[in-house]
């Protein structure tokens, strides 16, 4: 009898999965050879979550997938509930995975008394107990510094940019921002198509009258180009349409849409699906029925990206050499 | 020129409402005699909420009024983005108004690997910037403790036993819990309506097979007596109107339902309606639409409680002699 | 020479005692098969209370254990500074064991401007640099609520129920609570002991006057049945031996008393061997001196569930598999 | 005699400033009818800076001005020594006023392992006791985010606007943003002057070979135009001056650049005297040297501007309302 | 009706006190002018502390006072219940005030595996919720840094010398530090009794047997001199006691003790009254029973500085003008 | 495919250097037979520190070692910043190494409204990241629990003494303190240089006239003797020369200055040279350039004790055992 025994220290992944996408879980676990935690998850009538899961947790390495469509305030609060029970079931480590980060776009305060809901949310899974996050291209990469820890930036960038290689000629293309604010993203896709001429829209506004766009222009070279129209989310799909029809307007050959997250409210699709590109190409960061999709939508499956990733943070690996350095 | 300049230092009040249950918060500032600041909250198509005041909340001792009727994760985002934004906006005091407290019934572990979901929602609040708590009726009391700052709980006790002693005969009346977990309360309702008997219902269930009762035995006098049957929520109505039946069989006489908070989700108003109570009396901490509305419903209004704590609040007068000491 | 070197990561148990029941200590490392770490504790002559731990705490699992007699704060204060000499010490993970958790009859606020003690504990415990809490019956289950971290609550109602169906027949036995507070306790013994009637204490109080009992009648079936008596603690015994007056009174057979923390305060003794009943039971959680025990006196140990929760704890097991799912 | 005795509330501004930009709190103090707030302040000779304050501070709503010219890191821990000395000496709330924010530019991971020192600024200044922050023109608007609690962010857009209103006939003008991840402030700006052109200088990289510039291109009309050049701040005005010659080559007419932050590190000065520019416009949140200054500079005060802010934070009056809701 | 209504703001200075030294409470109260605070305050069986306040606290300034001599745990306990009571009551501002900082001599770790339990002290009370600290002459002034907030830190020296120069000749004094750590305080009373000689206790020790002196040398000039022995506090008076002994072996001639906290815990008062030191003045920081007085005791009262530090931390004076800079 | 999969835990020392001292990193890589992780680190030209390390550090045991000589705030951000980038990098457990602890004699207030800047920088280190701190002879022992966590408190007076004991007769030494507050330091040396006599320099002043002294005498025994003279740190030598000086004309023999930290600002090289001096024994707890170097001064290694103290904590061995129980 000694004062103290000793054992080996082993480390275990466990995946859970909130309810708002599983179809992505399934495809996660499948690539690491996992299953998703089995786990009771029911609403109450007013609409309150309760989740409880089906196995010990105790000291595992968590990793809480959840997507964010909609009824987005929903599946936040369901990732914060499932969160709170790992860490009172006494999990080692959790690490909350956030395919699409939710409010990305309250990122600043626009005007006085506004909130700035993305950090809000990064304090939100900090309190609850997450100790890091993974998540697929923010909105803006400033976000990064509103969560007190280790934050994990996946970029779809490479798998979008893949396809666009294998399917469009890249000698006549331009890469097109639909705004001023995304300019250097399309630089960076420039690079990355071969050096391609860089344009965006100008929006002109009136500074008395808030919100309300005067003209819109098209800046840089778009003439009887294959124009790669790029953005990091399409949500209605309201400016992205009149990306589209502006840069007709201004002479360009095809127009093929690409974003990682397809938010698609409507009416994202019967806009998108008549608004003359020849391709919209997303990513599954977010759940797409049926009823959102149209001919010329091409998914792309993000379920290895994050997979790897969680790999690679479990076992210690590097995130960065995925990304050739720059994650 | 000196090196300091010095002013009189006023504070204000100014109160702030959530979208879920515009009408008592109409109600609270006409007995404030105040006006509920003007703002812009929408919803964006995902269900990303946006927020701004419109006026200046700089240095305001702010009370922000949310009511949680479902969907309730949506009015609790609501509430935490408005906290947030008056924090940013450089309120000098926030007070969280809740009247109907969420996932109250959350408060504990009943078996492992669960959240404690109400200690979580006085996280989030804290997180946001909430510095104090204004709630009424807790499923327990503890839940005061959840929270690392001061809590007013309010009781609607009072206004509902003056209904009742207003109402009926308290010579041959019973105060019944519906459930073992609420006889303490039933005991200050006995004590309160002039020292009546007490009763509860006893659920038995089989240990091996969780969740389910086998039988309900009405403990306690309450053979043709008015029966008082008590409780803090009534939520789709199930416990309570079962509680009527069982106390009906065992020859109770009249059956009068008092509950603080009308959560009455579907199939609430119909259960309740042909249950065979005499009447149904309950606050308004929650918004009660036509459609759940029905003969035997009596609908308090706890606006005039909430603006008086309000007011003691904000005049550092003493909450607790509201309740004569007992709050 | 490479720029890491990496080694197997061991982890190791060490067990620490307070000085309130050594006893319990050593029953529990018996259990673990460790010794208690050897420590020098002294106090000042002014109270102060001065600890070193005699070996190397680097890296280590530590679990404190401490019970809570009187003089209760001092063993806080004790428990405290040991965490705090741990932390300081580069220990790993701190459990903090309180087989009876202090003040947690201070767990909400009666009236305005009481403390919530309860909730104070759990913020030391968590300040001084403890990571965890186990702990055995709290007097509520919200408590759990109160600490930041993971909390294994722990229950002897098996051991107490085991020793009551080894000893007592079962067909004519009711439960009974001793105040309206307990009914649902009562109530989960009462499933546990084959579907029992369940009793209870009903007391009266003027509302005008506080605190003051106006009379206690006995609500339920115990005319001619052997009671079951229960409880979370007793402490002077006053309520308890009242009860079973009241029950005695009430025409009861055998009354028998059972609660897991045996406090006895003056004159529980005294009281308890006089009143009536034909067993007492008790756990010991706290330690029970010989002055203190009393002909119908049984305890039963703790240190079997503490050593098998603190085991699975370590190995990161389940220890809700130790209640059936129940904890 | 009695239990409580009370006086009127009073609050005093104090203003207090480091010693890296005197003149400037000279400026602001002089705007706002103060003194700047007497201290001892000096180095040790190792570097450790010792600071200490002439008058009481106790109970005061403390302004503490600190620009962050070279050496920065002195004057970071200038700043954070002030504020522990305010907060130790009971000031009642205390405000860093950061005409420059510091590592503005160092605001997210461009790849893996990399600070977020901006963040960290942040951290620090709240961990020291900072409750709010006043700055000017952060590099970019998440900034905000960072601190957790308000920030009042200024805008020296409207002077530098008028400033350029007043020298030139706005009718042949272009807006140019030296790189893509500026062009949305160059529409804002566009817009202010009155719906101007917009141009951006594209670089392209060759994403095998890191931070090196291949080529420079024009995008946007420039030619014959009088181009405003703007950007947040000139270091050491390489991309500034690049942007003019490439500008020049480009066919552009006169070029006038606008940036709120001179930081002016060598060899800016000789690069902007000489780069071609008919002006070249900053203002004096940083303080510029005699030897930085040269012919073409312009340097605008921002103490007016400062000292509003103050004044309307100290008032609790809108500091929104002095950008036309859009701070 | 309008949006907001405004009130002038006052603020209430309420005093509070433990119940460990009840006259210096009413000593300071009487200095100040006011009443303790009513409060409910008793133990129960267990040792288990409840306080409740008598007067609504809500927006007070509050002035808790608690001395601390044995049970000395007791009374810290009491100390963080009244302020987490205050809190919960809220309370505008807490001071706790401290005389005697209880365990201010476990100020480091000696060794490894010690606690440092002065800083989880100040933790401690952080944690229940006071906002500042009142305290006088701490065990060593880096005590202050300990808590994350403003310290007052009084100092008695000014009343104690004021004592020695109106009773003693200082023409032919030494000023006498019992060891080698008090040096530093002993240079300066030293100064401020006109720039008397200093002499110190040289205790040896063996390195390799801990805690045992080896001898007790004289180091400065003694004899034939009156000899001022101080020190911060007389515990057993051990120490305090051999050096008189010591002093007078070398040639002493009267030697007088000056400390400002009386701990004299048994048996202090026997052997300062038989050590031979002609007087020994402490204060009353400390409640000094009749049994623990003996003829060359003097005791000054510590209330007028403790009322008129309380006075000037309420409303915004220098503390520091107190003590002519120097605190 | 099971629901987790476990791996043996690893972990992992990895060694950082700030750029203040690469040599001492060297010499401690050395000892420790590991690389010092590649990165770049680098200045922008406003003084902003860039900061990013050349391979993965995710899951590592992080030890920063960074020394603080003149710029020492330089050298403060960049530890802070090298921090950052692991704690958002994803080490696992991250210790700064302080050789030197910046600040350490601001480790109170002298007088009001001064800075404890000794805590504010355990603050900042803690806010950036760190778990932990290693450091050697602290001005004042307290100023270890200014750090919330485990701090590593190092001596070098083992190796000073030794090279005292292998050099000079130590039957004729005394043992001096250059003033009254180091006395107990020069105790414990004297202790371990076989129990020498004791010496101070005791300084008057006039109470009245701040901070300039009257005279220095020297109390103790000296004339004749080989005098040893301690001290932490030598600064600007300005008080070490003056003692030398003193006791030179109190008729001393040889005088030996033995100090851990060699800060040796200008003109403590030529003071030191000239004052008298036999030898100046330092550590190179900073870096010591040529330029600072004179012929009576030795530099010892710190890198030995660093590095096995490292080795303790990343192994969890005993630290305290390196000292005999003492550290």
């Amino acid at each position: 009898m000694t004062s103290t025994f000793s054992v080996d220290n082993q480390k275990s992944l466990m995946l859970f999965s909130g309810r708002a996408h599983p179809e992505l879980a399934e495809q996660v676990a499948k690539e690491l050879d996992v299953t998703v935690t089995p786990q009771t998850a029911r609403d109450f009538a007013n609409g309150e979550i309760f989740v409880r899961f089906e196995q010990s947790v105790r000291g595992s390495d968590a990793f809480v997938l959840q997507s964010h469509p909609a009824p987005l305030n929903t599946w936040v609060m369901e990732q914060l509930i499932m969160i709170d029970a790992l860490k009172r079931g006494s999990a080692k480590r959790i690490t909350a995975v956030l395919p699409f980060y939710p409010y990305a776009r309250q990122d600043k305060k626009h005007r006085g008394r506004e909130p700035i809901s993305a950090r809000l949310i990064a304090d939100l899974l900090k309190t609850a107990g997450a100790d890091r996050i993974i998540t697929v291209d923010l909105h803006t990469d400033q976000i990064q510094g509103f969560f007190d820890g280790p934050v994990d930036h996946m970029h779809a960038h490479t798998q979008l940019a893949e396809h666009i290689r294998a399917g469009y000629n890249l000698d006549h293309i331009s890469v097109v921002s639909p705004d001023s604010g995304r300019v250097r993203v399309a630089e960076k896709w420039a690079d990355s198509l071969g050096g391609a001429p860089l344009a965006f829209i100008h929006k002109t506004r009136d500074p008395l009258v808030p919100n309300q766009v005067k003209s819109n222009r098209v800046v840089g070279e778009v003439e009887g180009r294959t124009c790669i129209l790029i953005d990091d989310m399409i949500d209605t799909g309201g400016t992205i349409a009149g990306a589209v029809k502006v840069l007709k307007e201004a002479g360009a050959g095809d127009v093929v849409i690409a974003a990682t997250h397809g938010v698609l409210s409507d009416p994202a699709a019967e806009r998108l699906a008549n608004c003359g590109a020849k391709e919209v190409i997303v990513t599954n960061t977010l759940p797409i029925s049926e009823d959102k999709k149209f001919d010329q939508l091409t998914v792309l499956s993000i379920a290895p990206l994050l997979a790897r990733t969680i790999r690679e943070v479990f076992e210690n690996g590097s995130v960065t050499s995925l990304f050739n350095g720059s994650a």
